[in-house]
């Protein structure tokens, strides 16, 4: 089997007023942040041990279905587990 | 200044109905996953470059504010840019 770690940010630029929400909560308890971006990851479990087919299903499901490529960007490594 | 890149997921055995309906499209839509789990990226920028007390702030933030300990887990890596 095949685990594939997906991390999806929004793009530079992007206004990300939950992070904003939670940096200034920090900044209110007293910690010293500059900034907060927040994101998601995403694992996926892909049957078979064939590392190509999984990298085409790994880009294909961010491109159609996970990511927002107006706003996001993505990331991913993969993990073949025996 | 040090970039923390928090990586926050649920515990194994935490039902996960978020990534259960992901895995239901994707499967709908005939990708060959086998589970799907969905966590939050959280990245944090601190100011300064002391390494030792931007472990301390980051863990306390996670264990304080971000990450519910009943549900949750928490992995994370420091950046040191000049």
């Amino acid at each position: 089997m095949i685990k594939a770690n997906i991390r999806i940010s929004l793009k530079k630029g992007v206004l990300d007023p939950q992070g904003q929400a939670v940096k200034n909560s920090l900044k209110g308890l007293g910690y010293d942040v500059e900034d907060v971006r927040i994101g998601k990851h995403i694992e996926v479990s892909i049957g078979g041990d064939d590392i190509d087919r999984a990298n085409d299903t790994v880009r294909a499901i961010c491109e159609k279905l996970l990511v927002n490529p107006v706003i996001e960007e993505y990331s991913y490594d993969m993990e073949v587990s025996r």
